[in-house]
């Protein structure tokens, strides 16, 4: 068995708590939330407390809380030799403070509350000062996921600019294209086959192989007719991401 | 049944005849292409032929070529009072030339050589003249999708530009993420249950609230941080749909 306790109460701390619930060697020792309403409804199936000072004995304590608060909240805790880590993507594994062993535990996937996830496919990042708790981070994650690796804190920076890109910056595609049919009464469910089979494409071919459009073609005409029904925002984007993707062309 | 013969030997032409072949319903009666030899392997299944002018009878003639060839193509056929439709997202349907009915049966979807596709799902979007040629298109459609919609060539045109935002802009991003992956030596497939789940998520909440990052959080240490790790290409890109983020935020 090994004991965890979930410092947090937002979305990735919920979607953890849940799956830990259901692993049966894990055993989630305790959640701690600030404010103790927001994990009242665990309080049959876990402990729950509010208290930091007298956090229950575990094998690794996890951060889930944002990110601009992990340093100074980790300062807060007194884990002599514990293992304590975080879970976020975009900071380096130094930005935790204290008397404790440090390391990263860095589920790769946008969570939504309400919105139920599978961990198996989810790769884990993990990262740890020693081999020892290298290991025990690895033993936990393999327990909810399949997809297992270590990532160090400056991999882990650059695959955060990459997820900005992939989640991010394609999202805002989406919400776009989004605005474009509903200025135009047009039913946005309508792109949901093309959305998710651009999305599979790239799994058996490279994107620079999947690309496709007036930008590849180098087709001047019909680029000038979109740019004529945009608004400047959007236009403004589409020049930015055409010339990317003409240079990309001309530059491999 | 239904008489139908394709025009054309790429991608589209491909797939449609592949499926058209499969339907009882559907009597696919000649396929036609200006050079015979990449349609040769067709020869056991269907008449083909790389003569315009002796096309053989059909209920409808689809013209699966290249968006700037159409117009030219379409007024070398001598198909007088025939439904002749186009297959295009991005060219109105008046651009078809000649003594016959014109029509527009576009797939909107996203077609790779070799790659096959489950035409169930993928919307049609079916456009006429007249109401008897409407309804025998979508009864066309119907026998190879379930998602069959009469668009005009207008909405048919905005249509068109948003999906250039999710599809070949999204692509974009992937290619990206690619080389932000390749160029530190990571894989880029950690990315693929993000970009997944990024795409599904938009089917249960609006892109706009599916948003999250450091665009939407304005958090600009992480902005310059990530600006800083970017090629001048990149880093425009970036740039721009970080202020566009932001943008619509503040403007909604």
């Amino acid at each position: 068995m090994i004991k965890v306790t979930i410092l947090g109460n937002g979305n990735l701390a919920t979607h953890l708590t849940r799956v830990f619930l259901k692993k049966k060697k894990i055993d989630l020792v305790q959640v701690y939330s600030r404010n103790l309403e927001k994990i009242e409804y665990l309080s049959k199936k876990v402990s729950i407390t509010n208290e930091l000072l007298t956090l229950k004995d575990a094998d690794i304590y996890i951060i889930a809380i944002s990110d601009n608060s992990i340093s100074e909240f980790s300062s807060q805790l007194n884990l002599k030799d514990k293992l304590v880590v975080h879970t976020s993507g975009s900071i380096p594994m130094n930005v935790l403070k204290g008397n404790f062993s440090q390391g990263v535990f860095y589920p790769l996937q946008t969570f939504t509350k309400g919105k139920k996830i599978k961990f198996k496919s989810i790769p884990i990042c993990i990262e740890a000062t020693n081999k020892k708790h290298l290991n025990l981070l690895e033993k936990l994650a393999r327990e909810i996921s399949y997809d297992v690796r270590p990532i160090t804190s400056d991999e882990r920076e650059k695959l955060h600019i990459a997820a900005v890109f992939v989640n991010n910056f394609v999202n805002h595609m989406y919400h776009i294209a989004n605005n474009i049919c509903h200025e135009n009464t047009l039913p946005f469910d309508i792109l949901f086959p093309l959305i998710k089979e651009t999305a599979r494409k790239i799994e058996s071919i490279s994107p620079i192989n999947a690309q496709t459009g007036p930008a590849k073609r180098n087709d001047s005409k019909t680029i000038e007719k979109h740019l004529d029904q945009l608004n400047s925002d959007q236009k403004e984007i589409y020049k930015t991401i055409t010339n990317s993707i003409t240079n990309s062309f001309t530059t491999t």
